[in-house]
């Protein structure tokens, strides 16, 4: 059982010396690309290469394609019966992956418009959905006690569940792409998360569903190496920007796991900070509430740290909703809100309100920051979320279900 | 048997309907992304969109997608066993051209160095050999009759015929991009090589092989209704270029169908222009003779015709194997060669030779040549090349081997 994990360790050591080797190497190919963005919370304004995800990813690919046979070493060397289904699993979770890997690095490339992001991860997922109906289609699932009076012990969601899949992959692509901004952050949470999965997957492997934990494994531990490799060039002060193309990546690669490895509600868990901050953005997000093209911190360049950024509108643009929504932000202390009127008698309100992004609302709270402590906080807060889902999926666990 | 392959044809007119729409509202991107390129055989210097064979190959997956469930629909409507093995095939094909058209396009926009170019497909073609080894593992090849006395009925190539499949993808990606440079020239040859492999699966797909000439046929229609559709904003005079993405993704897409069809001595009969190419190339690629970086045809601005493009070089450079080659190639009148003295008694000859390719070997023969009667000529000879390799393959195959 051991032996393929081993195997797949050793590969993702050795990935994670070459990622870090040859990103350096591509830095000057990716400028000359006209690939590079500045960084506007530094003062030297140089041109960073962009979309290093690319490589990070294609090293990731490669390692599992050399892996390939590992897990199916046993009953090649003996003969046996080809287990033809779970090598189906491992090719449509790589065809996943590598798909939207193309998708990222397309949109590093050519700034695809917003509808093509909802629809790519969804194309990129048919061949996973397709796996699972055709070696679970298990669309059931098992009623927390307290429903159970009115829903019974299980329900059968049937197509509802590949629709939920489906939208998994599109969450989990996007939502680590909105967490985004400051340097570390994207590769930071995404290691915390797939270091949480690690240790969720370590857990469960001594259990009955063994083999999903272990499918688990093979992806998260070259994906962990990998990004490591790549956080090093990317932590303060980023040397290569990651791109949409790492988000895609990193996301997908989680859908995956979560979805063949059916564990897709405890994984969501692991992403509490990316939900808060995707319910915290959403007034801004559907244009409840003016959202300026960028939300990133602004930085001060006297003091070398970063404030919250700010948007500022008339009280007056606000519709019905939009009121209600920052009338509840309010009462919970959860935004800066200024009311300003520029003279005694007019009639007009000026408002300046933070972004609405969970960045914003820690430096909100904790005043200006400097950039790496900010991003410290924020993977703490991610870290700090991964014990509380731990916390949730076991203690608790047991409240709402047999276990 | 035929209801997967209409269903096919079905989605690969819609595929076709798309692409042809779809490409010219990608263009601005293109250029925008600082992805074009400038034609060297036209007055008007513009700029033109390049790599767009990212949007068929896209295009091409997406269809294949959504086709995954149709072969499968039988085995799942009647509760039959799922036939795990087949659908590998097509996961593993999927997963190669995916991971070829990602690096493929990477190139375009990174411009990666020669020794990735024969690196990415071979790295590529992994799930590919394994999957055949794990459903066929078939290394045995028939020796043809007059070979028989000495090698026997039949030889097990082993390890060897994984080399000669892994080396398979690699001619078959870089064979259409040498044989480039002139107005629909790429997705010209590669839309005759798809519609005489599309041929052979036809009239095979009434034989004993016929599963794997109708797993051949899903991948080749929905690859010719995209290429047609690319040919046409690519065809004299071009609105759009291909890109290596285009060369790459075709490339992988004819190995694999070669490779899982097993037919890819066959296939390799379509290739006949460009193995003739690849081989009339050599003394150049591997610098016999002086290769400058382009070896496009030169333009002629007054007459608007192309001409075979020269190299120049002292007589006195070339080392015994350049003399050799080259010596052979005048005597088969297969160049165009002349040597001058620049005084009488210059002890040094001058000489002045085409440049090694099929294009500018047909402007010699043809003389100065309009761009688009030049590609029509050269498409020309790639279907008489299949005509050729169709009469090599049933007729003249009686009397190698036993049919």
């Amino acid at each position: 059982m051991w032996f393929p994990v081993l195997v797949n360790s050793m590969l993702s050591v050795v990935a994670y010396v070459v990622t870090l080797r040859i990103i350096p190497r591509f830095k000057d190919m990716f400028v000359k690309a006209d690939l590079y963005g500045v960084d506007m919370s530094k003062s030297r304004k140089e041109k960073i290469p962009e979309a290093l995800g690319v490589v990070t990813g294609c090293v990731f690919l490669i390692t599992l394609f050399i892996f390939i046979p590992v897990p199916f070493s046993q009953s090649i060397l003996k003969n046996a019966d080809f287990p033809h289904d779970e090598f189906v699993e491992l090719l449509s979770a790589l065809l996943s992956i590598c798909c939207m890997l193309l998708l990222g690095f397309a949109d590093d490339v050519l700034d695809l418009r917003w509808r093509h992001k909802l629809l790519l991860p969804t194309i990129s997922s048919l061949p996973l959905l397709m796996v699972y109906y055709v070696n679970f289609n298990s669309t059931t699932i098992i009623i927390p006690k307290p429903f159970r009076p009115w829903f019974g012990f299980s329900i059968s969601l049937g197509i509802l569940y590949y629709v939920y899949m489906g939208m998994l992959a599109v969450f989990c692509t996007n939502a680590i792409n909105i967490l985004a901004g400051v340097n570390g952050l994207e590769v930071g949470q995404s290691v915390v998360i797939a270091a949480s999965i690690t240790v969720f997957n370590i857990i469960e492997v001594g259990g009955d569903l063994w083999k999903a934990h272990q499918f688990s494994l093979y992806f998260m531990l070259p994906y962990i190496a990998t990004s490591i490799a790549l956080l090093q060039h990317n932590w303060y002060p980023s040397r290569v920007f990651v791109g949409d193309t790492f988000c895609y990546f990193s996301g997908m690669t989680f859908a995956v796991v979560g979805i063949l490895g059916h564990f897709s509600k405890t994984m969501l868990l692991f992403f509490l900070p990316q939900v808060i901050n995707f319910v915290y953005s959403v007034p801004q997000l559907f244009h409840l509430v003016p959202c300026p093209r960028h939300r990133l911190p602004s930085y001060d360049i006297r003091t070398d740290k970063l404030e919250a950024s700010v948007t500022r509108f008339k009280m007056s643009d606000l519709n019905y909703l939009g009121k209600l929504s920052m009338t509840a932000l309010k009462v919970l202390h959860l935004v800066h809100w200024e009311e300003k009127k520029y003279c005694t008698n007019d009639k007009e309100t000026y408002v300046e309100c933070n972004n609405l992004t969970l960045i914003n609302f820690v430096l909100i709270r904790n005043g200006p920051t400097h950039e790496a402590t900010l991003t410290t906080i924020l993977l703490a807060i991610q870290v700090l979320c991964s014990v509380l889902a731990f916390i949730i999926r076991y203690p608790l666990a047991s409240l709402f279900y047999d276990v």
